[in-house]
């Protein structure tokens, strides 16, 4: 596809697991430039924002942008407070319940972020790695939630009030929402995606190695078995 | 009213005659305790979160929280960059065109974060002070705007997905949307509100006197003026 034709996108990315594939998929389906941005919201996995710069910049990413925000202040979530991170939990019960690594209002924030450098860039399309089967149960996850939050932005912003009726609209790109974590990977690997690159842990020791334990670590390991394929990631010994 | 029957509150405040008008109706209308949350997002007029802290204090309020969010990074708006306030501008011109002065995507993050706070609160209602007649063209001050956040945020939290049909939703209340500067500035006065404390202009000089000329403070004498009532706002000798 010619570089002129391409459409412009700002890709929210962690350094994940699915945030990279949703990368590679932005990347294959003829967006660009690309807009890598990522959140140091005091989480305690900080290991995946070094892996957030190394995908961007392996994806040759226009820009790689990392915004602080202080969600310690508002506590209540054992991804920034001093609440332990649940280990080796059954997966029914992972899906069923939202746990306590649920983050208040993480990715309204997140996208409304992602919204404002949109206006800024003048870009329309963000794509985020949300998926709504094989991970715990966050509400702000779900494809009615994505819809909500992409109708708000269309009236929120100058870009897209102040269009006329044929200009594009502001649009909420998850293209894994509904895919199981195997199929994601297996998506992945035909894009060419390094997984070893990537950090899902929620607990990683001090030299960065996965816990192996936490409902990410569990949800990721299930994936790449299911998926039939090797799994890349390094583990902190038992 | 009894202190068991009221509702728990969230009111944004930016220490202008607006916010600090809907933190008195906020008061009036029985909702208590009342959480005030301010914004510093590097704006040029940082002497209104001073006046934001003494009102949060007047007015009683159990916290006063004030979040740093630097939408500097994303540029492009005359409140944080390095663009001038536009002065002396008709009224026609003030709310027909979105200015310079519109930060992208302002309402959606404040919003967002008021959410978060909320939910680590158990509060549910959220007030914002809001106008869509009287003030400049921004696109995020509009009551579809606000349904549609509210909406998101019903979809995006823990607390109204998780609780059962009878529980009740997030509420954002905008009490002046429908409101001239005139009937505020009213309301205000009838709620006790002294509007010497508020701070509105966007290019104050170093001791915090107004300039006079800016969108805001034209679209606030021109509110004194039809309400019939003396301004005691402190402006800048020309």
């Amino acid at each position: 596809m010619a570089n002129s034709k391409k459409i412009p996108a700002i890709v929210l990315t962690s350094g994940g697991l699915d945030s990279t594939t949703c990368l590679a998929i932005a990347r294959a389906d003829g967006f660009g430039p690309l807009y890598s941005l990522s959140f140091d919201y005091g989480q305690r996995h900080r290991h995946e924002l070094a892996a957030a710069r190394r995908i961007a910049r392996h994806f040759a990413a226009a820009e790689h942008r990392v915004i602080t925000i202080d969600l310690r202040q508002f506590g209540k979530s054992a991804l920034t407070d001093a609440i332990d991170v649940p280990k080796d939990r059954d997966e029914s019960k992972m899906t069923a319940e939202i746990p306590v690594t649920y983050v208040p209002a993480r990715n309204t924030i997140f996208l409304s972020y992602a919204l404002g450098w949109a206006e800024v860039l003048g870009v329309r399309d963000v794509f985020i790695g949300v998926n709504a089967l094989d991970c715990s149960g966050y509400p702000d996850r779900r494809p009615e939630f994505l819809e909500a939050f992409e109708r708000t932005a269309n009236l929120a912003t100058k870009m897209t009030t102040e269009a006329g009726p044929s200009a594009r609209t502001f649009k909420v790109h998850a293209p894994l929402v509904h895919l199981t974590k195997a199929q994601i990977i297996r998506r992945g690997l035909e894009l060419g995606v390094d997984y070893g690159m990537t950090h899902s842990c929620y607990d990683p020791d001090v030299q960065g190695r996965a816990c192996g334990r936490c409902d990410s670590c569990l949800l990721r390991k299930k994936g790449f078995a299911e998926a039939a394929v090797s799994d890349p990631t390094r583990y902190a010994p038992v």
